[in-house]
């Protein structure tokens, strides 16, 4: 659906402009509407004008597009990619996206958001442009995040040295032995301001924690039910503890495979 | 994480050519990797070659990525978007993606998938084009679904007339009264091979089903794992029935607010 923000522009435009066709609800007699989103809209916590979610060819889709969803939700700010180059990235299958916007052009961001992918995401950990980059953008944001083996790349630049961190589930030795992060099996992991989650779809999970510090439980829950976020999963599955182990093992088997050719290159 | 398709033909490739480096973990010291992989996935049940995902300006984000992350997890399946024009699409906030393919260039799918938004997905609703492709498209699909109001969409052909199906909740009262869909309310609701879920993000759940139907549990779980799909959500919220009635009610209006110039078009 429409994202809140529109649409709290809009119901404010109405009141605004006294055109509401809307009556009060009966559920809501007691309240004026202006009560109603004062209560439930209370002021950030946070100060947060800009959020910024890094591209990079090869990137995950949902990594990017999840947390651009969720965090699309706050009324005021302004949530944009932001490529390593400028023009179209493409996702890990050749999709591509539009950024109108560069690293080079971007000197601070409230929040930072770098989503993983596999092969490019470890390739990025040695672009010292981008690493250099983001302790630039860091040393400005409010929050520095990463979702699944983004995580590898924020690693990348030291800043979660001696760290409590996550990652996606196959990535957590890397981002440990080569990175110095200290590894936390959560969903998500609170490091100060440097918040990193597990893979892919625990980037919401981690952006709608984000947004309940940022603005609080009501607006959370406001967003969620925007987003209809009440999760069904048809298995009780989808971590390395609930699942199959020799579905784990072949998945890491995979993951080792595709990854080999960067982490052993030939010489 | 990149996506299982690819690594899996990088593993096929690694078994093909005898350079796997990966020795047989304990846990499967039993079984070969040939073994392991024709139990983990067995046969598709139904043959899919093409998922289509349409992109129209204004759908809302997640409602295609979501469904398109997840469906890219089959082997050997085209999973692309398809643009109501050729070119850049834009979501509901501006955000273009390279369409390389029209609708009019689209003649069959195995799987369409329509994704909702708000008032731009309504005035799709009066698109005669698209519907008339739709259902072009329909007479060659094996699953024709829809995330959130993309059921608005679906519903416009006259394809879920009488038939049991499922929106965002805001878009339930739209869908049974201007549609003539029976409105059943689930995660996602199956009649026969029209597949329709409630919002945003039951696009994902929605997609894991139809990728169990097709290619049984454990392929099911190892997508999972592969996406990590283990949801936390921070609140037991995020529907119409779990959610505070004043939230819901103010959402409610919201969306007519939004909703009213294209319910109720000035003459």
């Amino acid at each position: 659906m429409r994202q809140i923000k529109i649409l709290v522009l809009i119901f404010f435009l109405a009141l605004q402009f006294g055109c509401s066709n809307q009556p009060e609800k009966s559920t809501n007699k007691h309240k004026t509407h202006e009560q109603l989103m004062t209560e439930l809209f209370p002021k950030p916590k946070v100060a947060i004008k800009t959020v910024g979610i890094l591209l990079y060819d090869g990137y995950t889709t949902l990594d990017a597009m999840g947390p651009y969803q969720v965090l699309s939700e706050m009324m005021g700010v302004k949530v944009f990619f932001v490529g390593r180059t400028k023009g179209l990235i493409s996702n890990m299958n050749g999709v591509k996206t539009l950024c109108d916007t560069s690293i080079s052009e971007v000197k601070n961001l409230d929040i930072l958001v770098i989503p993983g992918g596999l092969r490019e995401t470890y390739q990025a950990t040695k672009d010292s442009l981008l690493l250099n980059w983001i302790k630039s953008i860091d040393s400005t944001t409010k929050y520095t995040t990463s979702v699944c083996t983004g995580a590898w790349i924020l690693g990348a630049t030291g800043l979660l040295k001696n760290k409590e961190a996550t990652t996606h589930w196959f990535g957590k030795q890397i981002l440990a032995e080569q990175f110095g992060a200290t590894i936390k099996n959560s969903r998500y992991v609170v490091s100060g301001k440097y918040w990193t989650s597990a893979g892919v779809t625990a980037g919401m999970d981690m952006s709608l924690a984000l947004l309940n510090e940022i603005r609080g439980e009501k607006y959370t829950k406001t967003a969620m039910l925007d987003l209809e976020y009440d999760p069904k999963p048809i298995y009780n599955a989808g971590s390395e503890q609930n699942t199959e182990k020799e579905i784990v093992e072949m998945m890491r088997s995979m993951y080792q495979g595709g990854m080999e050719s960067v982490l052993h290159p030939k010489k």
